[in-house]
């Protein structure tokens, strides 16, 4: 029996009909329990990023672990994980004065931190906080996005001051996105760039040394250069997120084993061509996200797992996902071995495929399933 | 003043405060009433796809201008139509045999039509289904995702046959999406398309009279092609969606102008960088999608749009949403105007971004906005 009808057999088991986004709990907690230890081991305090799973209960695997604290990219998932007991949350998104009032609201529950790198921003927080609110200086270090470069200290330490003068925000210390890791060749160059965002956050801490107030913690956080490196000494907080999940971009950059991959949609044949060596699913743009990686065969959009007794197992070779329009995945077959699976499948079948971004996938989901059938409750963005 | 400023001053005055989805209901109206027109002279019926909008308030527009029936692509949608009084439902895309049971119950209540090119699919419906359903058979003409191809009569003989000895199935006729439309070089290429697909339908047709029970009408619809093409006389039935909202993929594809483009996100600022030429908003994957126009300074993931007194203004110049990740969206300032306007923007204004796919980016909100501050409910996936 080949390994697409056995998985398509105990998808169906599982009592599924339509694209349904599936976690492998096993896997996810051992990818949590890794970085726990890492951070641990560096006496590096964990505040793992929950934009990827954006779930109570996978975060609840966390807390089973002792971490009770967390970052999140947005107000409503700050409020949703408060509402879970959440009572530590960082807002890692440059502060919104358009949402000040609800900052200050969720302060009364919440040991807040925000983010900014503008003065005006600081000024209306200032203006609207009655609450105290922790708040970082968003420091970048090479990746281009948001963020003051951490050469110019000069600006950084007018922002820290400008900040300091309000009662309401306490000063937490320099944060940085390393976003650029997601642009490296492979684990050593995204250890460089760990290495260099590193040295580059204490030479930035060093020069505003005596001309600002009070201690700065230095915090930064991405899958790639955080999964590269083992020992993350030198830093306070580590903020990666995805690597509870991971996925085909980060297996493509070094980042994690095909064993890791933690999360996959499950989704029904719609559409079977033998002659083409192509499959059709109803599984889309809407369900997976137009993320995709450039193959040496073309752009791939997911490929297939296989489902097996004990959880997901390996990625099936000879086939990729090969385009996506807004509900249908383009299956292909490519090898000889991929196009005879083909012919044991009909509509009714359901496959497994394993994302390029897990982070945008989840989002397409308003509940995830576990592989016992348990639903997994996530937020709901409005 | 600059239109930038303006435009977030009308923004802030509708108060918003996050990403959010906004309709300009009157340039929505005048894009369905323009396909209204023309379906009536050709006498064609128009069966408009709700998968872009997917909202019973912008379903209730095409009410108003005397359209009862439409297209849907998922049997959740189908259920949100039935349940917001629509009767006569599509759902175009190849049929599910695990969701047979569901499509009989919604058949108690809606003249619901199906689409299949598996006559697995077709024996498992007939199976399954105690209620009658009208069954389209797929045709590919040319798309190569789904169907038969167009010119192997034999297969869709055998296959209307076998469905025709059901007798809760109904044969609708031929239903194709030629989805290759999407890639052709402007309006005259699309027009092309257009043609040779109704020439296609309308070969198959004749191929297979008298070896088929009854009428087979004939179904196409794609927003290139009938907005390139004024008269669809030969088709039974158009069925195409983007029309209602528009975005610019279809503008760089010559199919609409500027003021045909009716839904856009409004984004709160996070980030103003005046050196880099860069402003960063809180909008980003999650909320526009990763769909993406390859254009000559690189990809381009959104347009600014002005916000006037009466509605959606003009596309301001200079400006290109050029990266996005999963929360943020980096606007590039490309020309002197755009970079001077820059220095009046501020953490905590608003713009107006036009999504390139407005599908996929309807998709990612669980409501829209009117310009009135109406909020328009919608379709929300499971």
């Amino acid at each position: 029996v080949s390994a697409l009808r056995e998985t398509s057999r105990r998808l169906r088991a599982l009592g599924l009909t339509r694209a349904t986004l599936l976690v492998d709990e096993r896997r996810a907690r051992a990818n949590i329990r890794r970085f726990r230890d890492r951070a641990d081991a560096a006496g590096v305090l964990l505040r793992p990023h929950f934009k990827t799973h954006q779930s109570a209960a996978v975060g609840a695997w966390f807390r089973d672990e002792g971490i009770d604290r967390a970052t999140v990219s947005s107000l409503g998932q700050a409020a949703y994980f408060a509402e879970h007991g959440w009572r530590d949350l960082t807002l890692a998104v440059g502060a919104n004065p358009l949402e000040a009032a609800e900052y200050d609201a969720l302060a009364a529950d919440v040991r807040l931190g925000l983010l900014t790198d503008s003065e005006a921003a600081v000024t209306a927080l200032a203006a609207a906080l009655t609450r105290p609110v922790r708040l970082w200086l968003d420091v970048d270090v090479g990746d281009g996005r948001t963020g003051v470069p951490w050469q110019d200290t000069v600006r950084l330490g007018a922002l820290i001051r400008c900040a300091a003068a309000s009662p309401a925000l306490e000063i937490a210390g320099l944060l940085t996105h390393a976003g650029h890791a997601y642009g490296a060749s492979g684990p050593a160059a995204a250890a460089a760039v760990f290495r260099e965002s590193l040295h580059r956050l204490r030479a930035c801490r060093e020069a505003l040394a005596g001309t600002v107030p009070g201690p700065l913690a230095l915090s930064a956080g991405d899958t790639p250069g955080f999964s590269a490196v083992r020992d993350w000494s030198g830093l306070d907080e580590a903020r990666p997120g995805n690597f509870v999940f991971y996925d085909l971009m980060q297996l493509e950059a070094g980042a994690c084993t095909p064993d890791d991959l933690a999360c996959a949609v499950a989704a029904p044949v719609i559409g079977v061509y033998p002659d083409a060596g192509r499959v059709v699913l109803h599984a889309g743009a809407v369900h997976l996200s137009r993320e995709v990686l450039a193959g040496p065969a073309g752009p791939c959009f997911g490929r297939l797992l296989s489902l097996d007794d004990g959880g997901f197992g390996g990625i099936l070779p000879g086939w990729s996902l090969a385009s996506l329009s807004q509900e249908h995945g383009v299956l292909e077959g490519r090898d000889a071995t991929a196009r005879e699976g083909l012919a044991d499948l009909e509509p009714g079948d359901l496959l497994l495929l394993a994302p390029v971004h897990s982070c945008l996938t989840c989002e397409q989901f308003q509940s995830y399933r576990g592989l016992d059938g348990a639903v997994l409750e996530r937020y709901r963005r409005p």
